[in-house]
């Protein structure tokens, strides 16, 4: 892309849960930008948003859009708005940095963490770029500087993911549910199968054939992706629970050499964008309600797993909004006007 | 001890979350009580509690108490009270059932899980058997056919850990602090170091030098008891999770010998006290919201770990306060009188 000293951004799904925090990072980061278009379904168009001391009002997205003159686009919205207009903006000649899981696997295109592999966005034949789940992204902001240190052998990782992942609607659910149940009403369940409030769902996405979730697929195949490591042995157990942002993660790593807590924690604490939050002995550990409108990712309860040779615990939570979405994404969207 | 009709039975704790949960299980169940004698503290004296039919005054435990005539007696309280108990209550010659951490690591004190290893029980010098922690039991419940069918190498397991675990007053807790923030006022954290309500808190009993909590390593520790395994291999993560009744666990296994998850599920399901709930295609699995109240260990998501030999994912949810705790009391007051 060519040099500018200010950009023109096109927001797809500017009022939901990540378009909104996304407004917020460009005001915090100050993104250099000429201007924004906003762009959500007919039911929001019409909604002015505030960024940078300016007003947008939010455009419907249709067929007939015309996105000229736009130099990114960030999409966060469905998969078929994505597969729809993502070719479309890409074929404009838009940068498109997509937040869905509809292109993260092809080979043609990049799927970036810019601490862990920025270099992956040298080559972007399509002019589009994927920014991992949600939970992914916090698992290889750890796991890289393990891998550095001492080389990954395996990953068992357990989930447990507010419902932000899933959205405003979702959000929106459990707060209803929660008064309703408070005040000994029925706790209705729409947006997920079951009652979420005081509940934990174990199920994350489609089922495939073998059982697993179509989220333990994700967490799988993208991480071995941006690790640049195809035969990584990973396997993941993906949990909803009852808390509104922030994604935290139980994960047990064998390493392929000794690593012991405390060099763990060192190669962490070198980490762009990780903050090592470790001192048990003072109850510090990383909780959803410290991370929540954080941009680092949080990690803590680093110890020995004496089960296995060369073992690690580390216990990660991460504002799923945040560096999970909207963060990542402007960054990508930073590191593209620097190359 | 000698083969009665009907049992002489004292409850210390018996206005707890455990012991209320008791007098239901003894209902339920048709114990042969001749008669009970409840006990707790002086806050809770005075208050009349019923079971099969007749109403039960609750006396004050003092070191005065006179426990004459008591055949069993079950201790779910504090460790103080059965330290001071357990023993005192054993020297009378009463057969003693304690729920607390102070004798399940003894030699000389068999910690029974009866579906598990109901033979630990031919032999108790000193008249007291424990019960293991309410994370320990539905993990060895779920883990012993496995262990038969194929041999254990190797558990990480990272537990999703209800509040009635802590007791009563940390149910009230999360109640009081989520009707204060749906009400927009302050949550007080008073039971916890912080608050639970809508967060998650990685840390259950107290941490060591290594930054292990004291809850993981009971179910390293007890585990390893209870299945006569003293060189398993087993890490775990204990997590405190904003749900009321149930513990949830995701169990990764690696099993000494291949076992498909076809043939796991048909070894569960031989288990008594196991319920194998597992059809992910009609979104069947196990949920703390179905679990409660429910004697069964609920075992589902039972699916192959690919990225180790012999792997297998489980996910297991327990009623903490019934197979947990004071079911599996009942049960083994049961045994004994059978013996």
């Amino acid at each position: 892309m060519k040099k500018k000293s200010k950009y023109v951004l096109g927001i797809l799904g500017a009022t939901g849960a990540v378009g909104k925090e996304t407004l917020d990072i460009l005001d915090e980061r100050k993104f250099p930008l000429e201007s924004l278009r906003l762009f959500a379904s007919k039911r929001s168009a019409g909604e002015v948003l505030s960024c940078q001391g300016r007003e947008w009002k939010v455009e419907e997205l249709t067929p007939e859009t015309s996105f000229a003159g736009i130099d990114f686009a960030l999409i966060s919205a469905t998969d078929a708005i994505s597969r729809e207009y993502g070719a479309r903006l890409s074929a404009a000649g838009i940068l498109v940095i997509d937040d869905s899981g509809v292109f993260r696997m092809e080979d043609d295109v990049p799927l970036v963490v810019p601490e862990v592999n920025r270099q992956a966005l040298r080559s972007m034949p399509r002019r589009i770029v994927s920014i991992p789940n949600c939970t992914t992204t916090p698992l290889v902001m750890a796991l890289k500087p393990l891998q550095e240190a001492a080389g990954i052998k395996r990953v068992v990782v357990t989930t447990f993911q507010s419902v932000s992942g899933t959205g405003a609607a979702a959000m929106d659910e459990l707060m209803n549910q929660t008064r309703n149940l408070m005040a000994f009403r029925e706790a209705k369940a729409e947006v997920y199968p079951y009652q979420i409030a005081f509940n934990l769902l174990p199920h994350i996405g489609s089922f495939n054939e073998g059982g697993d979730c179509s989220e333990e697929i994700k967490i799988m195949r993208e991480t071995r992706k941006i690790l640049e490591a195809p035969a990584l042995r990973l396997t993941a157990t993906t949990v909803r629970v009852p808390v509104l942002r922030c994604h935290s993660e139980a994960i047990n790593v064998e390493l392929e050499r000794p690593l012991k807590p405390h060099d763990a924690r060192a190669a962490l604490a070198e980490m762009p964008g990780v903050l090592v939050y470790d001192d048990p002995s003072k109850k510090l550990y990383p909780m959803p309600l410290d991370a929540t409108g954080k941009d680092d990712v949080f990690v803590g309860r680093i110890r020995e797993d004496e089960s296995t040779a060369n073992g690690l615990n580390l216990w990660v939570v991460s504002d799923n909004l945040r560096k999970g979405a909207a963060l990542n994404a402007v960054q990508i969207a930073e590191c593209l006007t620097e190359h």
